[in-house]
């Protein structure tokens, strides 16, 4: 079912260009026209077929029915006035990126039919070259109105996220901020200190423990940085409960205490069951 | 090749059970007795066959040839006196503890063939179900020999590991414990202490990357407050030095300095593209 005619996703990296081949593997959109500060990456996605026309600049953006913004945070706030200026009166418009209330915030007040969107997929791999259609499903697609959103782009939207594989979850930005804000964007700090305080002579003895506890050190630094910064005070906070828990551990530790030791385990172990 | 007539493994739990099934996989050993705590494990054990015979005592190890301790760390310290006074004089006994100096001092004082042994595989999941004899494969095991050790011994063991897939690195018993203090226990302790700070609301929303950075909290507590204690010391060193990262990553965050956000996560994210 054609939702769109015309499709302008800005930003075909991972998350960009995935959702290109997704809604044409679902025949949502009739034209998808990928923008990209690279063009070797545009012109890969378009080779893959997640685009049927590279645009080269935001002018693409006139004919749009949707524009789907898959830049990092700071473009997004960047590009949203000429986005503004461009559109078409009726052309909806959602971002995918991982932080919502500074984007929110200036977006909806910019253009009427802004829709905050964060779907909790991608990895630590970027670039054209790991496209894939599949990335979306089963994943969570967190959708974050405001009072402004009307009921009718909300609906569409969820629809549109729905057909491509995800279950959708409706928050307030702020709230969402707050929650990812523990469960992503904390994770990845600790992955970044944690391989950080890592000896360079020790590497060569790691095993699949320190791999895998730090995969997501190897995201992209520019995305991340402005991840935290964006979400700076929910993140502070979130750092905050991280060094109580380790602080209790430490203590522990150091007074050789077996059973509060094994009392902190068994709590942080029987919460990490709860999202197998 | 034949290296030993009778092995007998004490704990036939993950790494334990898989050495059974890769040692007669390689046709290794003769005949593989296993002893278990849990009846059931050993049983099922036998029937996947890694073991060929459940051992229900202590008793069994006086005919063997090879003694493999493959308990959690005090249960190899609690068992060595009552070992050591069944075993063949030439008997060959070695354990596969995650921390060395405490194991090897008690052992090595006990019995003179005693070499420790740490294969750096495994995974969160216990118990026979999981067993496989390629859990060794292109794994790295750590051999740390004592002044004492007679090479003819390290040798054989050598020879042992690798012949089931392992590259082997030799250590000593304290250096082997100053660097899994980074490699493999820090990541733990921070693994309980980050699923340990995430508020149970909020973990419906997590996405990969929080379940890949606590995977290893889903792995065995007592076990794990074990080796936490065994390696203390080490372990307080490690998580001081984390701490600091922490610290400066918190600095740069607080100041909304990105440059210096920026320089650290490069920093980290170079460390960790050492260990893809």
């Amino acid at each position: 079912m054609r939702m769109f005619n015309q499709v302008v996703i800005i930003g075909t990296g991972l998350i960009g260009g995935s959702l290109g081949l997704a809604l044409k593997k679902q025949r949502l959109a009739g034209k998808v026209i990928g923008i990209s500060r690279h063009l070797r990456n545009a012109k890969i996605a378009k080779k893959i077929g997640a685009i049927d026309k590279v645009g080269l600049s935001l002018e693409a953006v006139s004919g749009a029915d949707l524009v789907i913004l898959a830049t990092p945070i700071d473009k997004i706030i960047d590009f949203a006035p000429e986005i503004a200026a461009k559109i078409k009166k009726d052309c909806i418009v959602i971002d995918v990126g991982s932080t919502k209330e500074r984007i929110v915030s200036r977006l909806s007040a910019l253009i009427p039919n802004f829709l905050g969107c964060h779907p909790l997929a991608g990895s630590e791999k970027k670039g054209a070259i790991n496209l894939e259609a599949d990335i979306f499903k089963g994943s969570v697609c967190i959708l974050t109105p405001t009072v402004k959103t009307k009921p009718v782009i909300l609906n569409k939207i969820r629809f549109l996220w729905e057909k491509i594989g995800a279950s959708v979850v409706v928050l307030s930005p702020d709230r969402h901020d707050q929650i990812l804000a523990f469960t992503s964007h904390l994770p990845h700090l600790v992955a970044f200190s944690l391989i950080g305080s890592v000896p360079d002579k020790c590497l060569k003895l790691s095993s699949t423990g320190l791999r895998d506890t730090t995969r997501i050190s190897a995201s992209d630094i520019k995305l991340w940085s402005q991840i935290f910064l964006s979400n700076r005070s929910n993140l502070l906070t979130a750092l905050l409960a991280f060094e109580k828990e380790l602080v209790d551990l430490k203590i522990a530790l150091k007074n050789k205490d077996k059973k509060s030791l094994e009392r902190i385990l068994s709590l942080a172990q029987k919460k990490r069951k709860k999202i197998e």
